[in-house]
């Protein structure tokens, strides 16, 4: 790969306003863009894919509710609104904050500012099969992954011999009781008893199981007790089988190991229970907690947390980011609200320190969060210890996603769609596109690799 | 594999009725299935995929126009409206007329009658290297990857040092003048003029290049010399090279070289330019034509063609089927339509079969035939010399394809994506989802090694 080099080069026009590199289109990057004046600043915006993704809504397009399209958005789009601001496709290997630098597969870009916000990754706490067999939900490659996979079960269960091998083709668990993991047992709960028995005539659908496993005592930890306890009713009342304080140990494609003693025979095991730091190497350990970097409240990445240093010109936001914060002592929430507002609070902060004006410290506002866990069953909490269940707050739910969905013609699509689904319960995008494995995804792969060397 | 055999069955429950079975849910066969009434037989239909695909749309989402799930539709939708009608996902490997069996991956199934619509595939020509590295226009998952490609060229183009291969990123040929040919065309040709220039402010677009190579001396050879004249003028004005009476020898994935001595170094090459019947196993040249299954009036396979014996319980229809009619001594076209009419007429027949009534040989009645250019760029012939085109011919062509496709949420939605293409000329699905080769793509994969043996 190293004569690569000689071929491709990031190629962005000189300039004589300072630059700014940003890592990452999510939630953060898009927002901290937004929010830069393109008059003081040129702008590069690097990222593996060239889309962005609304990841709360990935569950959604794995279980065949909406298309790739609707969930995402081409980041050029963004880009093209903006003077001077530049997009590349490509995979950031570096960073060196001494030479102000970051390598690229397509070689060196030089930085005045540089934004980390690659957001989060799966964490699959170094168990190797677990890596290797479950489905991720992170990304839209995976979405449409597990899409493929679910609907193959069932084609693959019609023409099954074994009744055993029938059930566990049926038989799915989810780990992790977090709003996708519930998301996606809801959806899935739905699919059982709307979508599938009309589909498939000759399967037994009271043999279709649903497992959610969670560690903690309780479903959606991160919201109100009431909420989780309304949210825990209607998952089984839908017949979702809930295990709480357990931990999965293991699953080699057919057998679900739980840590008190019991095993499920399961064809599908979706991994939904923990993210990690979308780390780039570059940092030691005294910019590191937690598995993220950690931060001032200006975003400015330590470069010594113990000697309250930080870099001047390096800032993250979002799930890659660990913020110091007195009012958070447990780190902000992982949410797509944290990462947009760290990134819109940035982009203002850099223009004040343009204008040689004081930055600002940051402070998260709360402003509700939700889960839906299926047609008229969802919980919000709002501040002030207000919950919202039930129709409204399925209807809440819907509202506020649809507000949030970037670009007027996803949201004339998802409202379309949602329709759809909501009057006739049917799911338009069965479709069965690409072969259920993980070889398509490349950062999968890579994941595991590594795993492998590490375990050798 | 072979212990698989015991794991799968193909599962259909027993029945007093007749079976009917049906290889392939393209236009042809779902159309007949439709049309069969279930009260005297049972059906069952067999795919290598769960949904049904409107062909003709498929340059569509090749070029981001519009997503797979507007253009196809699951197959167990339209089963699910037909009692003792079973759809399995499966692959036929071979037919055995006289034992009255077909035998699939997972098992053997017998019929009393058999119906093969199994439609066409692309035809290299025995070209090795081309269906190497061309990129086909038949499934869904070929535009996918075919959209993935064209966006990675512009993504590299950006980062490409060398002036010649960002040329040979931007350059496109096309092989194959006829409508998907056409189509693409002028869909790439709107993308270059429209939308991407847009987005990758760094390349200069002059130098996108859009070739289009055909063997016979006019574009559209199936449609009237008024509509080739005019659609050959649009492509033009939209700035397509257009290259007459040529063929292409070779390409490797770099350059292509043409019969008239030339070459043109192209990072994508699109084989339009030929399709052959999709066969299965179990037929002897007695019954094949042209690589297409022989059939009569009737669309009963022929057992021997000289001696015009037919099997009187196995039929072919649509693309795999060449009918010997005298009204149509070159074969029926290759259009959806006539597999659609086969289809329909078939379905009646096989009713008044089994009514004891006398079957109706076949009539082919054209309905007109359409493509498009781009925006109020249209060229539509109808029976009795009536040609329409421009914004008149691109209207006709919108609505007929909204009639068509199947299912009231894809028109909705697909309506809604075209409304917002052609007022803001904008294409929102610029995702680059897949790797960019062929090796999802199990066909291809499976053609490539037939061919690799035959030349060994």
């Amino acid at each position: 790969m190293t004569n690569q080099e000689h071929l491709f080069s990031i190629n962005i026009p000189d300039t004589k306003k300072s630059r700014i590199v940003i890592i990452g289109g999510g939630f953060g990057g898009v927002q901290l863009l937004k929010n830069l004046n393109s008059d003081y600043f040129q702008i590069v915006l690097l990222d593996r894919y060239n889309y962005h993704t609304f990841q709360p809504l990935l569950y959604q397009v794995a279980t065949a509710g909406l298309e790739p399209d609707s969930i995402a958005g081409p980041l050029r789009k963004v880009i093209n609104r903006k003077p001077d601001t530049h997009f590349r496709m490509l995979k950031v290997n570096r960073i060196n904050p001494n030479t102000k630098t970051v390598k690229t597969s397509a070689g060196v870009l030089n930085y005045d500012y540089l934004v980390i916000s690659t957001g989060a990754q799966i964490n699959y706490f170094g168990n190797r099969n677990i890596a290797e067999h479950a489905f991720p939900l992170k990304q839209i490659t995976h979405a449409l992954d597990l899409r493929s996979h679910i609907f193959q079960q069932f084609e693959k269960a019609e023409i099954m011999t074994s009744e055993k091998e029938k059930k566990k083709l049926m038989t799915f668990v989810i780990v992790g009781a977090g709003p996708t993991g519930v998301e996606v047992c809801g959806s899935l709960a739905e699919l059982k008893n709307k979508v599938l028995p009309k589909d498939y005539s000759g399967l037994d659908f009271s043999k279709m199981e649903i497992h959610l496993i969670e560690g903690l005592d309780r479903i959606l930890p991160s919201m109100s007790e009431k909420s989780g306890k309304k949210a825990k009713k209607y998952l089984e009342k839908m017949g979702v089988h809930i295990v709480l304080n357990c931990m999965t140990d293991d699953y080699d494609g057919e057998v679900v190991k739980l840590d008190n003693g019991t095993t499920i025979h399961a064809g599908t095991l979706i991994w939904a229970a923990g993210v990690k730091g979308n780390l780039i190497d570059g940092f030691g350990k005294k910019s590191i907690l937690k598995g993220k970097l950690v931060v001032d409240e200006i975003n400015r990445v330590f470069k010594d947390q113990e000697q309250k240093q930080v870099y001047e010109n390096l800032f993250a936001i979002g799930d890659v980011a660990h913020m110091l914060h007195p009012d958070y002592p447990k780190g902000l929430p992982g949410l797509a609200q944290a990462a947009i507002q760290q990134g819109r609070q940035l982009g203002k902060n850099l223009n004040r320190l343009h204008q040689a004006q004081t930055m600002k410290p940051f402070h998260y506002k709360n402003k509700g969060v939700l889960a839906t866990i299926g047609r008229n069953k969802a919980v919000a909490d709002f501040p002030g210890d207000l919950n919202f269940s039930g129709a409204l707050g399925w209807f809440i739910w819907m509202v506020v996603h649809l507000l949030f969905l970037i670009g007027f013609r996803n949201k004339a699509v998802v409202f379309a769609n949602w329709s759809w689904n909501y009057f006739t319960y049917d799911r338009g995008i069965r479709l069965i596109l690409r072969p259920s494995t993980k070889e398509n995804d490349a950062v999968s792969r890579e994941m595991i690799e590594a795993m492998k060397e590490t375990q050798e």
